[in-house]
């Protein structure tokens, strides 16, 4: 394979020449840099990308940290924020952190080492001081790490009233919805779904049950079990609300009880992914807007890298509601 | 942020000491190393790993590449390669190459700029041709790109058997498949399923129409076009085989017309990813080892960028039926 010297041969011109042509650092003229690019055609040289990053700091690699990438939310925002990195010539990483226990620190490690030019993480495991103490590009995808890293969600506080309305709406009178761990320890914005879910019910004087969530578990096994534990009691229940994969087990299992939906029961999902679509019937859902979601966190990541500052940034996008055969009704009105 | 120059300085030890330490390049006593240490833990010295790399012409970074991280066996390979890449001290980027024309020839190309030590690859758009000339660590995940790339794949052609039997079995007359593209220009191995299910079919006498599939195409809104396309055929057909995704919307596609399943028509699946438990009921499916098939992926690529080459090699890993109430019979006997 050729090398830099190879091409700084055949072009005529020093070595520091073609150095100061590859990483522009420098003055080089039209007519030598025309031999240079002549050369490096000629020999078929590709430049070291590995020197080329250390002259200028960067890798050009940004990480994206995900508890499970099977899940279908996560999934989606991996394939979307994927694209949008790539347009902007940025490589994307990937972590599962749910089975890697330091993977969360070790990635956060990276940054500092200079593996990685950025962090994308919808991911929160650790204490949020050592959020604090880095100060380098990190963007947060539905988590409060601190006010220097950006927070790109969507209003979950309006998908938390719209889930709700639809229920009510369907006239439903005993509910029960899986809830987000409360263990992590400080709010997450998609906490506010779940609180305003209750708070709308209760302010209709609807029975509200709430069906905590394990913590950080994401993944298909979980959700089969507790579907079908929870599947038995929703006989006491006319009205049910989950993230998409926990509606949709929850749904089939209760089939397979012999309960007829929406008849029987109600179910409204929340992310609006392709599994909504793969029930019968379809689940009314409400519909996290992911492209939009990605892209704002590319744009934030890369102007984190380019050195702009935030404080206390929040980009919050709406979500819409997705009309299926798994409610009565699909009016959000009040 | 301290350098290697106060490392050095603190350590009372010269700049080519510590880096012939940090490189493992040379000499250095056991005496000196503890200073070292010790000088780099009280300054929190952290290597800069661009210099290291550039140092060991090693990024610690593989690529996978797929046409889709959405599409479910996608998401389960890439969760579970990056998991087996990791315990083995990689990276995983990925690239998701069917928004992207280029993806596929610019990973190849990041593997010769250093970029990436290694590329395991689930796509197949460029000629075989551009793969038999790089000469770098390459594996393929179902495609056949020359006799220098090893091959990881489960046993197409007894899936193929086994889905044909249990529709055989279960009384079928007439049956549908979704067939992958033929465009590819080299058979892959995929391609068994297909070719073996029709060949059974036809032995045993019963009617077979292949529907072939788009090329390269994996995403939900591409499936859902076809199953709403294709369910009113399947009025006139009993049996149906498909990639899960595929199958789930053409069976509740199908019950939306008022077709039961398994009564009126009875349908196996490929893949036995999370969703063949989603629907009611749920598919047989037959299921492919996608963690042994990550795990073998994971080590050959190490493999092959520790050095070691391989010609023709493949490997091939049973697949198994799982039973579902979507086929009256789930017997996979001749």
């Amino acid at each position: 394979m050729a090398t830099l010297r190879d091409v700084a041969k055949l072009a005529g011109v020093g070595a520091g020449t073609v150095s100061r042509f590859l990483n522009e650092s420098g003055y080089v003229s039209d007519d030598t840099k025309l031999k240079i690019q002549d050369a490096m055609v000629k020999l078929d040289y590709t430049p070291n990308e590995l020197a080329r990053n250390l002259y200028h700091h960067r890798t050009g690699n940004i990480a994206v940290l995900v508890p499970s990438v099977t899940f279908p939310y996560f999934a989606r925002f991996i394939e979307c924020v994927e694209g949008e990195l790539y347009e902007r010539g940025f490589k994307t990483m990937i972590c599962s952190t749910a089975k890697q226990q330091n993977a969360e620190m070790e990635y956060l490690d990276m940054l500092k080492r200079h593996i990685v030019d950025g962090v994308i993480t919808g991911v929160h495991t650790l204490d949020d001081d050592i959020y604090r103490k880095i100060h380098l590009p990190i963007v947060a995808l539905d988590r409060y790490l601190g006010e220097e890293i950006p927070v790109v969600t969507s209003d979950h506080k309006d998908g938390g009233r719209k889930a709700a309305m639809v229920l009510i709406n369907s006239g439903c009178h005993r509910v029960m919805q899986f809830r987000g761990s409360q263990k992590v320890k400080v709010a997450s914005p998609y906490h506010e779904r779940h609180n305003e879910f209750e708070r709308v019910m209760k302010e209709h004087g609807i029975l509200i049950e709430n069906y905590n969530l394990a913590w950080n578990h994401h993944d298909s096994p979980y959700y089969k079990k507790i579907a079908y534990e929870v599947a038995p009691i929703l006989k006491d229940y006319d009205g049910f609300f989950a993230v998409d994969e926990g509606a949709a087990y929850v749904m089939s299992e209760c089939e397979r009880l012999g309960m007829k939906v929406p008849d029987d029961i109600q179910i409204v999902s929340y992310d609006g992914t392709f599994i909504t679509d793969l029930t019968e019937p379809r689940l009314t859902s409400i519909v996290q807007p992911v492209e939009q979601i990605a892209a704002d966190a590319a744009d934030l990541i890369v102007q984190r890298i380019q050195g702009m500052s935030f404080l206390n940034k929040k980009i919050v996008r709406p979500v819409t509601l997705k009309a299926g055969g798994s409610t009565i009704s699909c009016s959000t009105e009040e």
